[in-house]
């Protein structure tokens, strides 16, 4: 197939918004998250964030990049003012309303009210969880760290709370994200539903990975 | 919907390899990347990582994490010897190729040979390039710092080289990955093609998002 070389002198000529478009299209396909918070007077803030990713298993830690100097400066004052926040998955029938999130509104506006999206709070945890959602975390912030390269910030989380639906959960622990209609980012503004190719056996370098079904078996056996 | 909630101490409870695939499913959909490298011998390394993220536009920055105490060791190794990798997205024909970089080989055998890809050369640019994949990224190591939680590393690259096959990148720059048949990772071992929902446009507080069009125009326009 016939295709497109770019070196550093092309991506530098690129008009600011192509490059933003290009650039954040590269990295893959993208968890969709709004991020939940509270600041200490009870105003809620939601923001949704497609940067957050795995850190580490035990202790069970998760990051996400904030821009400070974008909408996002509200939900990073708030987690450092009160300590949590939540990461709620955004499924299919809200993701336009979790898009919404990402306008620039007062601080005195809760983009819950807003977006027509509904904070639930669970007793002991400061920072609202997205009732819509189908997968609902609740993290304490463990570390924040500048990058000094561009001015954002790396914000690391661990998991202390996790609400997700029944069916989900497979008999080895994966959760079963399609099939809670979680959906995927991909560029700044583009949605993707999922439809799985298949679980893959842990590689072993003497054979080839066999197929497993969706709670983990290999295919033959099910 | 029934739902399962888990607190701190269901989540210490769990044995590790269950708590390894619940915990790597939490973050949402994941990037499907090879980072492919080579030591000062001329040994090429490939490996898939599914922590890969987009940092910024201007400069154009990308991240990823690295576990240095297991089979990514050689990518972290050889990246900070040669100071350049690159990112190649992963496609649905080779998704279990792919996934078979995962395994442990010894430095000697490449993953490309073990594997089945093709490391493609690029003149002025020391590390190799997945044949396969439709979008190979070549990125400069400008950052790599530690996270003392639990002794990752978070490696960052500035992109200076761009291939991708000539109909994905639209004319307002976004790169259409789902028609490049690139796959988004759940959990540990999932792989899933994707299906668009829309793209939508910038949100701005009065008003709602509206579709836009593969190319980015608004569906009523187009």
């Amino acid at each position: 197939m016939p295709e497109q070389r770019f070196d550093p002198h092309d991506l530098a000529q690129m008009a600011p918004r192509y490059r933003a478009r290009f650039i954040n299209s590269l990295s893959g396909f993208k968890s969709a998250n709004l991020v939940g918070t509270v600041d200490g007077d009870g105003r809620t803030n939601l923001s949704i964030v497609s940067s957050v990713f795995h850190l580490g298993a035990a202790p069970p830690l998760m990051g996400f990049i904030v821009r400070p100097h974008t909408v996002e400066r509200h939900t990073l004052e708030n987690l450092l003012e009160t300590g949590y926040f939540t990461l709620n998955a955004v499924n299919h029938p809200h993701y336009a309303a979790a898009h919404q999130t990402s306008a620039r509104y007062d601080r005195d506006q809760s983009e819950f009210d807003a977006c027509g999206l509904e904070p639930r709070f669970v007793p002991g945890f400061v920072a609202p969880f997205v009732a819509q959602s189908p997968l609902r975390i609740g993290l304490r912030l463990v570390a924040h760290q500048p990058i000094a390269l561009n001015q954002t910030e790396l914000v690391i989380g661990e998991v202390v709370q996790v609400m997700v639906d029944d069916a989900a959960v497979q008999e080895d622990g994966y959760i079963d994200l399609e099939g809670l209609g979680v959906v995927a980012i991909s560029g700044l503004d583009s949605y993707h539903q999922t439809d799985r190719l298949s679980r893959l056996s842990y590689a072993k370098p003497e054979h080839p990975p066999h197929r497993l079904t969706l709670s983990g078996q290999p295919e033959e056996d099910a």
